[in-house]
Formats: structure tokens, sequence, C-alpha cells
């Protein structure tokens, strides 16, 4: 298909798949005279992919393009190339790190057994903890850190879900690709349940005034 | 304390302090002198609340108006204040909705009992999760929405421990404000465990390639 019915089938306008293609997020199309090019479904699958990561992650373009890098490398594990992305994915924030919180997350993470990734100048889903953490100790939240073990068990649940989903709808090929999406839609979605399990949890132990119904 | 002791115990810088003064963010202080304003502990904790929720929560300054309302509000049961506070939280993004995600968000509700809050136009939450279904379905996500019963269980134990805390570690004033702070930091907390969980489960069902240690 030519670039404006890319833009059609998209719904992004064509000037934007243009600066996406200069920023190298969409790989460009065949050529078929010097000033027309084609693109396939692939070109569309990858639109969507990038603008569901700037919509709906809120990604940056530099984020896009690593987390893209992550995605198409080939010479790695599953397991790692996930990792990579998921790091790729978690921006660290501007938030001073408190010690104690840093030391919140190394003890938490040395009782899991998951040493190798406790340590914040080396990962961005570590840091983005501690600096939860910072958060809510500048606050005198300090015991924000005894809801890391039972948000695990909780999230373990969520976890096997999101694994048996991509498994159960998705080519070997598109793995990570789904894992992407389901990851960044998910935090999403999980925000919004919470607070509707906050709501009904918080119905039952605290009560709504007035009865109703 | 005077502005400057505030601005230092806070480490929040004093223009920044009046801009919050002006926007109605921090109540004004007691005058001590036609130009000189008196600060107290109130006033510290207020400004750390802003902080966080503009840091860790990433809220505008609109919204933060809208947190601090709901959380001053007196006549209302906590149940119903807890809702208002995450209402305020819960940011519409610019998604266009899909009737069929819609549809999948309404029968979600309905199926756990929860009909009155299962109106996109009526509540920002619910628009939140219609908005991420939305962005799944445009990219051939369509069944994300079967996740949403097995994230509901993981999230009643995060829920359940996040009562718990607040019931364990904070006065009755202060409830709203530790779950409006613990709702936006356990977010961000969340979305870091959630990255250790999947890469814990994946590393069981996927393996990660040559074997470690």
């Amino acid at each position: 298909m030519r670039v404006g019915e890319l833009s059609k089938r998209s719904g992004v306008a064509v000037p934007t798949i243009k600066y996406y293609l200069r920023e190298g997020l969409l790989p460009a199309g065949v050529l078929t005279s010097p000033n027309q090019a084609h693109y396939d479904d692939e070109h569309l699958r990858r639109l969507r992919l990038v603008r569901a990561l700037i919509d709906v992650g809120g990604l940056s373009i530099a984020s896009v393009r690593d987390v893209l890098a992550a995605i198409d490398t080939r010479d790695e594990s599953l397991h790692n190339k996930l990792g990579a992305v998921q790091e790729a994915i978690s921006q660290p924030g501007t938030v001073e790190l408190d010690p104690l919180a840093i030391a919140d997350v190394q003890a938490f993470f040395a009782r899991h057994g998951e040493t190798e990734c406790a340590d914040v100048t080396q990962s961005n889903v570590t840091h983005m903890l501690a600096a939860a953490l910072s958060s809510g100790r500048s606050i005198g939240h300090d015991q924000i850190r005894d809801l890391l073990d039972p948000y695990l068990e909780g999230l373990k649940i969520i976890a096997q879900a999101d694994l048996e989903y991509v498994v159960r709808h998705t080519s070997p090929d598109d793995v990570i690709e789904s894992m992407v999406v389901g990851t960044l839609i998910g935090d999403t979605v999980l925000k919004a349940l919470r607070r509707l399990a906050h709501a009904q949890v918080s119905r039952d132990m605290i009560g709504d005034g007035p009865a109703q119904n």
C-alpha cells in the first residue's frame, strides 16, 4: 500500500508517519518509483505498536526506539530479551533516592533470592522501586516497605495470567511484542482495577456510611 | 517557622512555595508582621503531600487541587471520599474509546455486581479501563478482556494489604491522605514489582536459555 493508505488504515497522519520514518521507528518502504514507496502489513503492525507505546505507554521517541531495538534483537534468549524490553519501558524518574529506601529494596531482593538485580544504578526497574519508597519516606511513610511482599504475592497471580495469555494468543515471533503491549496496557488496567479493588475492600472493611440498596 | 525554614525542611524552593500559596495548594501562613508569615508542621506536611502528588503521581496543579479538595471535605463517608479522591487522581487519557471495549468493561462490571460505576462518561476510573482495552483492540489484542478477572483476583490481595497498612499505621484523620499517597506510590511500586514477577514467572515458564549459576 502507499503511504496514504497506510495513514488511512492506521489512523496516523501522513506527516507523523514520515516523522517516524525519519526517526527510524518505522522501516523504510520498498521504492516502486523514485518518489513512491510501498508499505505492507508489517509496517501497519509496527506503526500501531509505535502508537500504542506512545499513547498508552506514554513513552518518549527515544524510549520507543530502545524498545523496538530490544524487540528486534535476534541473538538473545527470550527471557533476557524480555528483561531488556522491560528496562527500556521503565523510565527512571527524577526523585532523589533515600539510602534507607535503597536498603529496603536490597533487603527485599535478598529475601527473594534476586540479588543480581538489586543494584539501583544497574536497573531502571530497581531504581523505580527505590524512588517510590524514597517518596514514601519523604512524607513519613517508611513502612510502605512492608507492602512489598504482599504486593509480589498478588502480582504473581497477575503475571501468571499474563504469561498464559501470551502463550495462548500469540505466535512465538510475537511473544515479546505482546509482552510489551500487555505490560503497558496492563499497567493502566491494573491502575484502574486497583481503584475498584480498593472500593470493594474498603466497603467491606470501613463501610460506606448510610446503608445502600 | 518562616518560609525560609519551611523551604529548608521540605526541600522545596521558596518561589515554588509561593507559587503553591498563590494557587491555593497550601493554606496561607499566620501573619506575624505585615510582610512576614508563620508556618507550622501542618504546612510542612501538606507541602510534602503536594510534592508527592506532583513528583510521584505526576499530577497537574489542577488535579492536585481536586485531590486536596476531596481530602479536606468533611461531610462525606470515608468510603465516598475515597471514591472522590480516586476519581481525581485518575486522569482520563486521549485515547478514542472503542464501543466493543466499552461493552467488555460493562460486562466485567456486571459480572462483579458493580453496575453503578460501569458508565464511562461518569467515572474516570471506568474511562481509563475502557481506554486501555481500546488501545489493546486497536493493535489486535481483543482478548485482553480475559485478563480482567485474574487481575482483580490478584489485586484483591494487594488491596487487602493496602487497607491493613492504612488501618495499622494511620490515625483516622490521616486515612484519606494515606490512601492517596499509597495509591500513587503503590502504582509505581506495582509497576516495578510486576516486572520482577514477570521475570520470575517467565524464567519458570519459558526458561532463560543457557543455565545460570
